[in-house]
Protein backbone atom coordinates (compact mmCIF):
# COMPACT_ATOMS: atom_id res chain seq x y z
CA UNK A 1 0.00 0.00 0.00
CA UNK A 2 2.62 2.98 1.03
CA UNK A 3 5.01 0.86 -1.64
CA UNK A 4 3.40 2.81 -4.42
CA UNK A 5 2.96 6.11 -3.29
CA UNK A 6 4.65 8.56 -3.07
CA UNK A 7 4.61 10.39 0.55
CA UNK A 8 6.14 14.33 0.17
CA UNK A 9 8.74 15.03 2.66
CA UNK A 10 6.09 17.23 4.41
CA UNK A 11 4.20 14.39 5.71
CA UNK A 12 7.27 12.03 6.34
CA UNK A 13 8.33 14.94 8.54
CA UNK A 14 4.94 14.92 10.27
CA UNK A 15 4.91 11.59 11.23
CA UNK A 16 7.58 11.51 13.89
CA UNK A 17 5.58 14.02 15.27
CA UNK A 18 2.52 12.04 15.41
CA UNK A 19 4.01 9.15 16.67
CA UNK A 20 5.73 11.10 19.94
CA UNK A 21 2.26 12.30 20.82
CA UNK A 22 0.58 8.90 20.31
CA UNK A 23 3.14 7.26 22.56
CA UNK A 24 2.43 9.47 25.47
CA UNK A 25 -1.01 8.78 24.65
CA UNK A 26 -0.19 5.05 24.80
CA UNK A 27 1.65 5.77 28.13
CA UNK A 28 -1.58 7.30 29.82
CA UNK A 29 -3.29 4.58 28.55
CA UNK A 30 -5.46 6.28 26.18
CA UNK A 31 -7.12 3.95 23.85
CA UNK A 32 -8.94 6.48 21.16
CA UNK A 33 -7.84 10.17 19.74
CA UNK A 34 -9.84 12.10 17.64
CA UNK A 35 -8.07 14.35 14.78
CA UNK A 36 -9.36 17.60 16.69
CA UNK A 37 -7.12 16.92 19.59
CA UNK A 38 -4.18 15.36 17.65
CA UNK A 39 -4.37 19.09 15.91
CA UNK A 40 -5.07 20.74 19.10
CA UNK A 41 -1.79 19.31 20.70
CA UNK A 42 -0.12 19.51 17.86
CA UNK A 43 -0.42 22.84 16.48
CA UNK A 44 -1.95 21.30 13.16
CA UNK A 45 -4.77 21.58 11.06
CA UNK A 46 -7.25 18.27 11.96
CA UNK A 47 -8.27 18.57 8.31
CA UNK A 48 -3.82 18.14 7.26
CA UNK A 49 -3.63 15.40 9.93
CA UNK A 50 -6.61 13.37 8.44
CA UNK A 51 -5.14 13.70 5.08
CA UNK A 52 -2.10 12.83 6.40
CA UNK A 53 -3.04 9.70 7.37
CA UNK A 54 -5.75 8.79 4.60
CA UNK A 55 -2.39 8.04 2.87
CA UNK A 56 -1.37 5.14 4.67
CA UNK A 57 -5.82 3.86 4.76
CA UNK A 58 -8.70 4.45 6.63
CA UNK A 59 -7.42 4.26 10.31
CA UNK A 60 -10.29 7.00 11.67
CA UNK A 61 -13.80 6.19 12.73
CA UNK A 62 -16.13 8.60 12.39
CA UNK A 63 -17.18 9.90 15.86
CA UNK A 64 -14.71 7.72 17.55
CA UNK A 65 -11.18 8.83 16.57
CA UNK A 66 -8.36 7.01 15.11
CA UNK A 67 -7.13 3.74 18.26
CA UNK A 68 -3.81 5.19 19.59
CA UNK A 69 -2.10 1.62 19.58
CA UNK A 70 -3.44 0.62 16.03
CA UNK A 71 -2.15 3.93 14.55
CA UNK A 72 1.54 3.78 16.90
CA UNK A 73 2.02 0.57 15.05
CA UNK A 74 1.03 2.03 11.90
CA UNK A 75 3.13 4.81 11.46
CA UNK A 76 6.06 2.53 13.00
CA UNK A 77 5.54 0.64 10.18
CA UNK A 78 5.48 2.95 7.49
CA UNK A 79 8.50 4.84 9.02
CA UNK A 80 10.51 1.25 8.82
CA UNK A 81 11.16 1.67 12.92
CA UNK A 82 9.49 -1.60 13.59
CA UNK A 83 12.44 -3.30 13.39
CA UNK A 84 15.81 -2.09 14.88
CA UNK A 85 17.82 0.54 12.44
CA UNK A 86 21.65 0.47 14.04
CA UNK A 87 22.84 4.20 13.85
CA UNK A 88 26.39 5.65 13.56
CA UNK A 89 27.98 8.89 14.49
CA UNK A 90 31.25 10.51 13.85
CA UNK A 91 32.58 13.80 15.20
CA UNK A 92 32.33 13.39 19.23
CA UNK A 93 32.37 17.11 19.69
CA UNK A 94 29.52 18.93 21.56
CA UNK A 95 27.23 18.19 19.13
CA UNK A 96 27.32 14.50 18.96
CA UNK A 97 27.72 14.05 22.60
CA UNK A 98 24.33 15.90 22.78
CA UNK A 99 22.80 13.85 19.98
CA UNK A 100 24.41 10.43 21.79
CA UNK A 101 22.43 11.63 25.18
CA UNK A 102 19.58 11.40 22.89
CA UNK A 103 19.66 7.72 22.45
CA UNK A 104 17.23 7.56 25.68
CA UNK A 105 14.27 9.46 23.58
CA UNK A 106 15.13 6.54 20.94
CA UNK A 107 13.16 4.30 22.11
CA UNK A 108 11.78 3.16 18.41
CA UNK A 109 14.52 1.02 17.58
CA UNK A 110 16.89 3.33 16.28
CA UNK A 111 19.66 3.70 18.22
CA UNK A 112 23.36 5.05 18.10
CA UNK A 113 24.99 2.29 18.45
CA UNK A 114 29.13 3.39 17.26
CA UNK A 115 30.76 6.72 17.86
CA UNK A 116 33.94 7.63 15.56
CA UNK A 117 36.34 10.24 15.78
CA UNK A 118 39.62 11.72 13.98
CA UNK A 119 41.09 13.70 17.04
CA UNK A 120 43.48 11.08 18.74
CA UNK A 121 42.54 13.28 22.32
CA UNK A 122 39.08 11.82 21.69
CA UNK A 123 39.33 7.99 21.39
CA UNK A 124 38.09 5.71 23.72
CA UNK A 125 36.34 8.81 25.72
CA UNK A 126 33.11 7.29 27.02
CA UNK A 127 29.46 9.41 25.62
CA UNK A 128 26.86 7.42 27.31
CA UNK A 129 28.11 3.93 27.60
CA UNK A 130 29.96 4.57 23.93
CA UNK A 131 33.74 4.53 23.12
CA UNK A 132 34.80 6.68 21.23
CA UNK A 133 36.52 4.18 18.29
CA UNK A 134 39.36 5.59 15.55
CA UNK A 135 38.19 6.50 11.85
CA UNK A 136 40.12 3.34 10.87
CA UNK A 137 37.65 1.06 12.92
CA UNK A 138 34.41 3.04 10.88
CA UNK A 139 34.10 0.85 8.43
CA UNK A 140 34.71 -3.05 10.31
CA UNK A 141 32.26 -1.88 12.98
CA UNK A 142 29.34 -0.46 10.95
CA UNK A 143 29.62 -3.98 8.88
CA UNK A 144 29.91 -6.02 11.72
CA UNK A 145 26.86 -3.68 13.66
CA UNK A 146 24.80 -3.02 10.20
CA UNK A 147 24.63 0.46 10.57
CA UNK A 148 22.05 1.60 8.31
CA UNK A 149 22.19 5.27 9.15
CA UNK A 150 25.53 7.96 9.70
CA UNK A 151 25.30 11.21 10.97
CA UNK A 152 28.00 13.00 10.59
CA UNK A 153 28.76 15.87 13.39
CA UNK A 154 31.80 17.29 12.20
CA UNK A 155 33.39 20.47 10.99
CA UNK A 156 32.59 21.43 6.86
CA UNK A 157 36.22 20.98 6.16
CA UNK A 158 35.76 17.28 6.85
CA UNK A 159 32.09 16.04 6.14
CA UNK A 160 32.33 15.08 2.89
CA UNK A 161 35.34 12.52 3.33
CA UNK A 162 33.53 11.10 6.49
CA UNK A 163 30.06 11.24 4.16
CA UNK A 164 32.76 8.66 1.62
CA UNK A 165 33.63 6.35 4.38
CA UNK A 166 29.98 6.03 5.24
CA UNK A 167 28.92 5.16 1.42
CA UNK A 168 32.07 2.73 0.90
CA UNK A 169 31.00 1.01 4.42
CA UNK A 170 27.42 0.30 3.08
CA UNK A 171 25.64 3.33 4.87
CA UNK A 172 22.06 3.45 3.44
CA UNK A 173 21.16 7.26 4.48
CA UNK A 174 22.82 10.04 6.22
CA UNK A 175 21.90 12.71 8.55
CA UNK A 176 24.49 15.94 7.89
CA UNK A 177 24.64 18.67 10.56
CA UNK A 178 27.86 19.90 8.66
CA UNK A 179 27.30 23.50 7.52
CA UNK A 180 27.99 22.13 3.70
CA UNK A 181 26.55 20.42 1.04
CA UNK A 182 27.52 17.13 0.66
CA UNK A 183 27.23 14.89 -2.49
CA UNK A 184 26.92 11.17 -2.56
CA UNK A 185 26.05 8.66 -4.75
CA UNK A 186 21.58 9.28 -6.30
CA UNK A 187 20.97 6.32 -4.04
CA UNK A 188 22.08 7.22 -0.65
CA UNK A 189 19.25 9.48 1.10
CA UNK A 190 20.79 12.37 2.69
CA UNK A 191 19.05 15.09 5.04
CA UNK A 192 20.56 18.49 6.14
CA UNK A 193 20.39 19.09 9.36
CA UNK A 194 21.45 22.65 9.62
CA UNK A 195 21.10 25.12 12.53
CA UNK A 196 21.84 28.37 10.64
CA UNK A 197 19.36 27.29 7.82
CA UNK A 198 16.66 26.52 10.64
CA UNK A 199 17.47 29.94 11.87
CA UNK A 200 17.32 31.98 9.07
CA UNK A 201 14.01 30.31 8.00
CA UNK A 202 12.96 31.72 11.17
CA UNK A 203 14.04 34.72 10.52
CA UNK A 204 11.17 35.06 8.01
CA UNK A 205 8.49 34.74 10.17
CA UNK A 206 9.20 37.86 11.56
CA UNK A 207 7.39 41.20 11.75
CA UNK A 208 9.29 43.97 9.71
CA UNK B 1 5.80 42.26 -3.22
CA UNK B 2 6.97 39.58 -0.62
CA UNK B 3 4.71 40.97 1.79
CA UNK B 4 1.08 39.82 -0.22
CA UNK B 5 2.28 36.34 -1.06
CA UNK B 6 1.91 33.22 0.99
CA UNK B 7 5.42 31.69 0.79
CA UNK B 8 5.55 27.62 1.48
CA UNK B 9 7.53 26.65 4.33
CA UNK B 10 9.59 24.32 1.96
CA UNK B 11 10.82 26.97 -0.05
CA UNK B 12 11.42 29.26 2.89
CA UNK B 13 13.57 26.61 4.12
CA UNK B 14 15.27 26.13 0.84
CA UNK B 15 16.43 29.81 0.56
CA UNK B 16 18.90 29.56 3.15
CA UNK B 17 20.58 26.77 1.51
CA UNK B 18 20.63 28.73 -1.81
CA UNK B 19 22.00 31.39 0.66
CA UNK B 20 25.18 29.47 1.52
CA UNK B 21 26.28 28.84 -1.93
CA UNK B 22 25.94 32.13 -3.28
CA UNK B 23 27.75 33.08 -0.36
CA UNK B 24 30.71 30.89 -1.21
CA UNK B 25 30.19 31.96 -5.22
CA UNK B 26 30.84 35.81 -3.86
CA UNK B 27 33.84 34.30 -2.25
CA UNK B 28 35.24 33.14 -5.57
CA UNK B 29 33.97 36.46 -7.41
CA UNK B 30 31.54 34.65 -9.67
CA UNK B 31 29.72 36.95 -10.74
CA UNK B 32 26.62 35.14 -12.32
CA UNK B 33 25.29 31.38 -11.88
CA UNK B 34 22.59 29.60 -14.05
CA UNK B 35 20.09 27.71 -12.26
CA UNK B 36 21.50 23.95 -13.76
CA UNK B 37 24.56 24.89 -11.41
CA UNK B 38 22.82 25.70 -8.55
CA UNK B 39 20.39 22.51 -9.06
CA UNK B 40 23.76 20.19 -9.70
CA UNK B 41 25.48 21.59 -6.61
CA UNK B 42 22.36 21.71 -4.42
CA UNK B 43 20.77 18.57 -5.61
CA UNK B 44 17.71 20.32 -6.89
CA UNK B 45 16.00 20.05 -9.77
CA UNK B 46 16.58 23.34 -11.55
CA UNK B 47 13.17 24.23 -12.57
CA UNK B 48 12.25 23.84 -8.76
CA UNK B 49 15.02 26.38 -7.61
CA UNK B 50 13.33 28.75 -10.82
CA UNK B 51 10.48 28.11 -9.65
CA UNK B 52 11.38 29.33 -6.03
CA UNK B 53 13.32 32.12 -7.57
CA UNK B 54 10.86 33.61 -9.72
CA UNK B 55 8.36 33.98 -6.10
CA UNK B 56 10.37 37.01 -5.19
CA UNK B 57 10.13 38.62 -9.09
CA UNK B 58 11.68 37.79 -11.89
CA UNK B 59 16.04 37.89 -11.11
CA UNK B 60 17.12 35.46 -13.68
CA UNK B 61 18.62 36.39 -17.35
CA UNK B 62 17.88 33.80 -19.79
CA UNK B 63 21.05 32.62 -21.10
CA UNK B 64 23.09 34.47 -18.66
CA UNK B 65 21.35 33.44 -15.50
CA UNK B 66 21.08 35.05 -12.06
CA UNK B 67 23.41 37.89 -10.60
CA UNK B 68 25.21 36.48 -7.19
CA UNK B 69 25.36 39.43 -5.64
CA UNK B 70 22.01 40.61 -6.80
CA UNK B 71 20.46 37.18 -5.29
CA UNK B 72 22.16 37.26 -2.32
CA UNK B 73 20.86 41.44 -1.79
CA UNK B 74 17.32 39.74 -2.25
CA UNK B 75 17.41 36.38 -0.67
CA UNK B 76 19.07 38.31 3.11
CA UNK B 77 16.10 41.00 1.96
CA UNK B 78 13.37 38.06 2.03
CA UNK B 79 14.56 36.67 5.04
CA UNK B 80 14.88 39.81 6.88
CA UNK B 81 18.47 38.97 7.60
CA UNK B 82 19.66 42.08 5.72
CA UNK B 83 19.72 44.02 9.69
CA UNK B 84 20.51 42.46 13.11
CA UNK B 85 18.62 39.33 14.75
CA UNK B 86 20.07 39.09 17.96
CA UNK B 87 19.43 35.49 19.40
CA UNK B 88 19.27 34.33 23.29
CA UNK B 89 19.79 30.63 24.17
CA UNK B 90 18.68 28.95 26.87
CA UNK B 91 20.37 25.91 28.01
CA UNK B 92 24.37 25.75 28.26
CA UNK B 93 25.03 21.78 27.77
CA UNK B 94 26.81 20.52 24.73
CA UNK B 95 23.58 21.17 22.26
CA UNK B 96 23.91 24.66 23.43
CA UNK B 97 27.29 25.24 23.62
CA UNK B 98 27.53 22.93 19.90
CA UNK B 99 25.37 26.40 18.94
CA UNK B 100 26.88 28.95 20.23
CA UNK B 101 30.00 27.69 18.39
CA UNK B 102 28.18 27.73 15.33
CA UNK B 103 27.99 31.78 15.84
CA UNK B 104 31.39 32.05 13.65
CA UNK B 105 28.99 30.66 10.55
CA UNK B 106 25.98 32.94 11.19
CA UNK B 107 27.70 35.65 8.86
CA UNK B 108 24.50 37.53 7.92
CA UNK B 109 23.51 39.47 11.38
CA UNK B 110 21.83 36.60 13.55
CA UNK B 111 24.28 35.69 16.03
CA UNK B 112 23.57 34.55 19.66
CA UNK B 113 23.97 37.50 21.92
CA UNK B 114 23.37 35.69 25.10
CA UNK B 115 23.34 32.42 27.06
CA UNK B 116 21.31 31.72 29.87
CA UNK B 117 21.22 28.44 32.58
CA UNK B 118 19.44 27.54 35.16
CA UNK B 119 22.16 25.57 36.86
CA UNK B 120 24.28 27.83 39.39
CA UNK B 121 27.55 25.63 38.28
CA UNK B 122 27.17 26.77 34.59
CA UNK B 123 26.43 30.76 35.64
CA UNK B 124 29.63 32.31 34.45
CA UNK B 125 31.24 30.10 32.19
CA UNK B 126 32.36 30.95 29.15
CA UNK B 127 31.13 29.57 26.06
CA UNK B 128 32.80 31.54 22.34
CA UNK B 129 33.02 34.66 24.19
CA UNK B 130 29.43 34.97 25.85
CA UNK B 131 29.20 34.27 29.83
CA UNK B 132 26.68 32.33 30.71
CA UNK B 133 24.08 33.88 33.03
CA UNK B 134 21.60 32.83 35.42
CA UNK B 135 17.40 32.66 34.87
CA UNK B 136 16.44 35.93 36.66
CA UNK B 137 18.85 37.92 33.98
CA UNK B 138 16.74 36.73 31.34
CA UNK B 139 14.09 39.30 30.75
CA UNK B 140 15.70 42.33 31.47
CA UNK B 141 19.08 40.85 29.05
CA UNK B 142 16.67 40.02 26.34
CA UNK B 143 15.17 43.51 26.62
CA UNK B 144 18.38 45.25 26.89
CA UNK B 145 19.95 43.72 23.74
CA UNK B 146 16.54 43.72 21.45
CA UNK B 147 16.52 39.97 21.39
CA UNK B 148 13.56 39.31 18.69
CA UNK B 149 14.53 34.98 18.48
CA UNK B 150 15.25 32.55 21.46
CA UNK B 151 16.22 29.29 21.26
CA UNK B 152 15.52 26.19 23.62
CA UNK B 153 18.56 23.43 24.13
CA UNK B 154 16.98 22.38 28.00
CA UNK B 155 15.73 19.36 28.60
CA UNK B 156 11.94 18.36 28.05
CA UNK B 157 10.38 19.09 31.30
CA UNK B 158 11.86 22.45 31.51
CA UNK B 159 11.45 23.18 27.66
CA UNK B 160 7.69 25.03 28.36
CA UNK B 161 8.73 27.18 31.18
CA UNK B 162 11.83 28.59 28.92
CA UNK B 163 9.32 29.64 26.74
CA UNK B 164 6.54 31.09 28.63
CA UNK B 165 9.63 33.29 29.71
CA UNK B 166 10.47 34.18 26.25
CA UNK B 167 7.48 35.05 25.36
CA UNK B 168 6.66 37.54 28.59
CA UNK B 169 10.13 38.78 27.61
CA UNK B 170 9.14 40.01 24.18
CA UNK B 171 10.97 37.32 21.84
CA UNK B 172 8.93 36.75 18.55
CA UNK B 173 10.11 33.82 17.44
CA UNK B 174 11.46 30.51 18.89
CA UNK B 175 13.89 27.33 17.39
CA UNK B 176 12.89 24.31 19.96
CA UNK B 177 15.52 21.74 20.44
CA UNK B 178 13.42 20.07 23.04
CA UNK B 179 12.01 16.97 22.42
CA UNK B 180 8.51 18.52 23.69
CA UNK B 181 5.90 20.21 21.78
CA UNK B 182 5.59 23.68 22.95
CA UNK B 183 2.57 25.85 23.41
CA UNK B 184 2.34 29.49 22.81
CA UNK B 185 0.45 31.86 21.57
CA UNK B 186 -0.18 32.47 18.10
CA UNK B 187 1.83 35.31 16.74
CA UNK B 188 4.84 33.80 17.99
CA UNK B 189 6.63 31.08 15.48
CA UNK B 190 8.33 28.13 16.82
CA UNK B 191 10.47 25.47 14.31
CA UNK B 192 10.72 22.43 16.41
CA UNK B 193 14.13 21.30 15.41
CA UNK B 194 14.23 17.53 16.95
CA UNK B 195 16.95 15.11 16.04
CA UNK B 196 14.51 12.49 16.87
CA UNK B 197 12.27 13.61 14.17
CA UNK B 198 14.89 14.16 11.86
CA UNK B 199 16.07 10.64 12.28
CA UNK B 200 12.62 8.58 12.29
CA UNK B 201 11.54 10.73 8.93
CA UNK B 202 14.86 9.54 7.07
CA UNK B 203 14.44 6.06 8.32
CA UNK B 204 11.57 6.10 5.75
CA UNK B 205 13.20 6.35 3.03
CA UNK B 206 15.27 3.02 3.67
CA UNK B 207 14.89 0.07 1.29
CA UNK B 208 12.90 -2.78 3.03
Amino acid sequence: MTKTMKISEAVVRRLPVYLRFLNELHKKNVQTVSSQDLGHKLDLNPAQIRKDLAYFGEFGKKGIGYDVDYLIEKIRQILKIDKVIPVALVGAGNLGRALCNYNAYLKDNMKIVAVFDAQPNKIGESINNLKVKPMQELCPTIRELSVRIGIITVPAAEAQSVANQFVESGVEAILNFAPIIIKVPNEIRVHHADFTTELQSLAYYLDE
